[in-house]
């Protein structure tokens, strides 16, 4: 199961708004469906939304009708642009853009930048694959031998193109054999965690028990937290962290009760040309989010609502950012330079992941078989 | 608008939770029906209950079949205690019970008893009404003439036979010309926040904006937030205070913040014989009210939660708890003892409050409308 996908022309987006309901699937034909899909969350996630991105550029590409190289390239950042305005926070978006961008630059032929574009997707979300793993890997080691994890949002198989990020933590150290027990915190408005986590966490057989918003802290003041463990929409050059709203609070509540708090991202959802966290911009949401969920009015007709879709950990209150280049703790500026440093060598001394024409792909696996 | 009241030997009771959309009554005949609605929380909000059970008794005396007053009374005692199971947490159920079982003690015939049952219930809620006028006044005080009030749960005129306890002073406030705007919890599970209190402060055009239950951080770490004003279920000797789930994070992030974070409640709500908030016990309601709020299910078929509804605010977090004999301070258990004994001796003090035989009451009044 992957939240979004490359198939055949098609960027293929399983409709999370519909979850845990129905599993639908979106096919996005246009940059502008992809976009559409965004918007509505259909997917959301930081590094899904990236991926989503990149996937809706190489399908720009793929449908241009633009003559020329230059042409494009033009076409492709006005619709970079476009991607990255349907939703401010998560940096993955634009991250992804630049990517795609930057691979497309002076490749000679219309032909050559659309396989270029569509490499650079299936690289990035690949690569996110693997980001998980060693997220998963590094941050296991934080979990003790027995614990209560409290987590919020969903961070899982259904925000990445792999594992998650701190739900691929939670399963890399259930599969280690730690007796991991996970809180879920529903995360009004949209209710990813009532939704989206609980539903992977089950159907991943990880014992979790889901709580409403305002119970974290009745729970830690009686022991029952070990450690809180959260993504990242965009982690600031100083450490502050950008995530779904409630996080902040987990946060001051985790710090008041002496409760370790992490936040586990790739480095792709680290914006070392955002100085702090006040520098970034927090999307503000329709209020039906909060008067109507999923469509069904509790508050009455007419009532006004805030809706801040996220908000701000000041890196003070962070115990430590696991990513997928090692886990970074403070002072956190120097060492998330350096794990993006890494992660940036990493990627450019890579391969091409594309799946390569079907004659040479497919040998090795037919030796396999025959052996 | 009450949400409790006697009418001719029946308990109405306004059905909260077919709030906001549908104002319907409940006619309660006898007690269990009168228990059936407190379980329901079709009446909640601790000094309602209080009222609640009081009436409940009343109803018990009228209905009684019993052939002396001692048999009446210890029916009496025996619904008292079947009432007070119902919500274990509030502690207005024992008050208002006990309060009525001392008044039919020594009462010499099976008719008194319910002249006398029925009495205590109408003292109770008229001095829960004035109470909350009292609150209110004292409460204002402590409000700025230009305040971002943050609350939660309901704590107005659905919850009390007045105006409210945290919401009374805030409408005290908001009438003598501050200019108030309250931001209001949504108060998962039950949604108190966003079914009764936006309905509540729309009605009497106090300017409010409904936030999830993610959100209180966010906009306290913005400078939004000037005061938090809640009410309580249970406050023990030491000045520990249980109220609805959400309330404690509340209380951490405004300390956290060096915001003020106040307590209104009643006299009626402090239990001297609880030496400290460990010794509450919190009601743990159904999961369902988690996974599926009113009946519309958000999370996967199956999903297990916790649902405890209350929890616990140690003393040190509370800037002042606001009763209707005098705003208290630490050190709370002497200021507490205090405003008990000046409440206990008020009420000892004061005439029936039950209306009189048509002939005499009424007289007072036509004189007024002749003169």
């Amino acid at each position: 199961m992957k939240p979004v996908e490359w198939d055949d022309g098609v960027v293929r987006i399983l409709d999370q708004t519909r979850l845990p309901d129905d599993q639908v699937y979106l096919r996005c034909r246009t940059p502008e469906e992809v976009g559409d899909a965004v918007r509505s969350m259909a997917v959301r996630g930081a590094p899904a939304l990236g991926v989503a991105a990149a996937m809706g550029l190489a399908l720009a590409a793929a449908r241009s009708e633009a003559k020329g190289p230059s042409g494009l390239t033009r076409e492709l950042e006005r619709e970079g642009r476009r991607l990255v305005a349907t939703r401010p926070t998560a940096v993955n978006m634009a991250w992804a853009v630049d990517r795609v961008l930057a691979a497309v630059q002076g490749v000679g032929s219309v032909d050559e930048i659309r396989r270029a574009a569509l490499d650079e997707a299936l690289r990035i979300a690949l690569e996110d694959e693997q980001a998980c793993l060693a997220m998963g890997a590094l941050g296991a080691e934080l979990v003790p031998a027995v614990a209560n994890v409290l987590t919020h949002c969903n961070t899982g198989m259904l925000c990445t193109f792999g594992t998650g990020t701190a739900l691929g933590v939670v399963y890399a150290a259930h599969e280690s054999g730690k007796r991991v027990h996970v809180w879920v915190g529903e995360t009004r408005p949209v209710l990813q965690g009532a939704r989206l986590t609980a539903w992977e966490l089950q159907r991943m057989g990880v014992p979790m028990t889901l709580i409403a918003d305002t119970a974290p802290g009745h729970l830690m003041s009686q022991g029952r937290v070990d450690l809180v463990i959260v993504g990242a929409d965009r982690i600031a050059a100083n450490g502050d962290v950008a995530n779904k709203i409630g996080t902040y609070q987990l946060a001051v509540l985790a710090s008041h009760h002496g409760i370790p708090f992490y936040v586990a991202a790739p480095t792709s959802s680290v914006d070392l040309s955002t100085p702090a966290g006040a520098d970034i911009r927090i999307e503000e949401r329709d209020p039906r989010e909060v008067t109507s969920p999923r469509g069904v009015r509790f508050a009455p007709e007419g009532t006004s609502a805030a809706n801040p879709a996220f908000d701000v950990t000041p890196a003070r209150l962070v115990s430590a950012i696991v990513t997928e280049q090692g886990i970074v703790r403070a002072p956190y500026r120097s060492g998330l330079r350096a794990a993006v440093r890494r992660a940036s060598l990493g990627s450019r001394g890579r391969t091409s992941l594309r799946p390569a024409p079907t004659g040479r792909a497919s040998r090795p696996a037919r030796t396999g078989r025959a052996s």
